[in-house]
């Protein structure tokens, strides 16, 4: 059986203050007052039924999912008591379902990206399914075609084709963000996608890698998933780290039991990492502004301006490029350039007003 | 007896969310959490006692005056169920007094700007309270000696010099606002001086002065002060005018029975009727911002930044020359040049939003 697990595990210090510390800004409800929560289900459920879908999230936000989704079954929702980066992330998923299920192939897929065209990504996450059970011990990684030479994303080093599953090719090698020099020669050579940090694998098959790479790990999420009640016990003491490196990266040099394979994802991939890709992915009005909420806006131009303080207004006269967020603690303004140093000025929020603002 | 009335009447479109629609901004605590009402009631214990010092303001800010101001009794706030503009409000405490105190003297002090420094205030006021109480039938001003050709402010026209005063004369005519031309050489002459708005007569000399010009008027605040009962019929039917068009200009023309002087006020004057002028008259930081509540502040300058939310915080970075206000109801963001628009802005807010929050 086919099980999708969409990965929303907490990050938002670049959003602040409309996420907090620790808190998923895929939970933010500020596409048509959707999340990119609820847009990633909607995407996946081309793929499997509603039965089928698995979210992975902070326990702290449970009850919030529950309610953005209200298709999602309790018992489908794994609450990670903290964030333990994504290896544990996919590998908990993993023990979990191959409990369930011995043959249970998962696709793990984030929520953190605006995807267009959503029929596009539905048949690469058809085609991943087709390749991971088709192949035996293969892992299935998405590449996202680049568009520019961006330094933020990791890169996939394609090998030789592989027909009959849409565009698609073994993996070579895993690059970390590259610096710009390196980001241009990826990109001219043709020879390198994105890392979209998605997956398709059989359950067992990222087990087995686990049992070879990291035997700990291995034991502790199947104790996990027979003795769901030692999580609180248990999930602290897994090894934080990523997946990419503890398995994508050693796998494809060779060093598992598993290939890599990736699969062409021919997407707008827009993350909404920060307020300037925020204000970039929203509708904007003939002034370019970019707004959600109760907002009054005058000869103003270039502004992103949120309010998610409900029964409040917030107005907006002569600004040029801001951030401006409104939330029921706290008010944000910044220019968009200066919405980069939005996690240090949290921080200055926690160390001079109060720890629980920030 | 001598008495001072403070003026805190309503209006504060320009301060919006600060103040809303008819909530006088005297009652807002910006000044080291002083409001100016605070501020105008210290400065006129040097000249009367507790006892003597009333406040007119709005029956709606009854209770946010008395409790700024513990000494003050409650017989001695005058509530105004509307606002009839200034005639009303120095006509109504002169009846109320009268009734009193039939020899009462009555300062009339407004409570709008910023005064320094306090002690030429209260020499000034005690020049005019024996001004007021020497010379029979006189209505007493104050002009602030101006430092630059204001088209914001009405001039005052000095005739005679009155000796043993301070420096006092006698008022041959009120001018109203002028042009830039006209206040240039008002400013040049030496003859004009900016009318303060403030007062000091003997309570029956006032009242004469509308038994001649608006007997109506006096017949309807004489009936309120002997029927404070009915305050809430008859106020509103009070001619809604300012003091200076009913009374001091006809009688500076000769046409009532009395005669017009004024006092000088050398004084630094400072208005807070905007954002840019509030941002003038508080500290500021190194970088020039103005900061009140709990604001946090990054490469940011020449801002006005104020945050009245209890338990919130306003976060500031990049940003310059902005006014940035957080209330519990509303966020304001907009540069200081704009914050001209602010009374529009504000009207927008009641259109597209809610009139609650305007």
């Amino acid at each position: 059986m086919r099980y999708v697990v969409i990965m929303a595990g907490g990050s938002g210090k670049r959003l602040w203050p409309l996420s907090r510390q620790g808190e998923p800004k895929q939970l933010l409800p500020l596409f048509d007052g959707q999340s990119l929560l609820q847009l990633a289900y909607q995407r996946v459920l081309q793929a499997v039924g509603p039965e089928q879908v698995l979210v992975c999230t902070g326990a702290a936000y449970a009850d919030v999912v529950l309610e953005q989704l209200p298709g999602l079954a309790p018992e489908n929702l794994l609450g990670e008591p903290e964030g333990r980066d994504s290896l544990n992330a996919v590998a908990w998923p993993a023990a979990v379902l191959a409990r369930r299920d011995p043959d249970a192939v998962v696709a793990m897929v984030t929520a953190d990206q605006l995807i267009n065209p959503v029929d596009t990504f539905a048949d690469a996450l058809a085609a991943g399914f087709r390749l991971a059970t088709d192949i035996p011990d293969v892992l299935v990684t998405f590449g996202v075609l680049p568009t520019s030479p961006h330094t933020g994303y990791g890169y996939l080093a394609r090998g030789a084709d592989i027909d009959g599953y849409g565009t698609a090719s073994w993996v070579t090698e895993f690059k970390e963000k590259p610096d710009q020099a390196t980001a241009q020669a990826y990109l001219a050579s043709g020879g390198y996608w994105w890392n979209a940090g998605m997956f398709v694998w059989r359950a067992r098959t990222l087990l087995d890698q686990l049992a070879v790479l990291l035997p700990q790990t291995h034991t502790k999420v199947l104790q996990l998933a027979e003795q769901p009640e030692r999580l609180a016990e248990i999930y602290p003491q897994l090894l934080k780290t990523s997946v990419d490196y503890a398995v994508m990266e050693p796998v494809a040099r060779g060093e598992g039991s598993a290939r890599v394979a990736a699969i062409a994802l021919d997407i707008d991939w827009a993350d909404v990492g920060s307020f300037a890709a925020l204000r970039a992915v929203l509708p904007q009005d003939p002034a370019g502004n970019a707004v959600v909420g109760p907002v009054v806006v005058r000869d103003s131009t270039g502004n992103l301006l949120v309010n998610t303080d409900h029964g409040s207004v917030l107005a907006v006269a002569g600004a040029q490029d801001l951030v401006v967020v409104r939330t029921p603690e706290a008010t944000l303004a910044a220019t968009l350039a200066a919405s980069q140093q939005i996690k240090e000025l949290a921080e200055q929020v926690a160390d001079q007003v109060s720890p629980e603002l920030a």
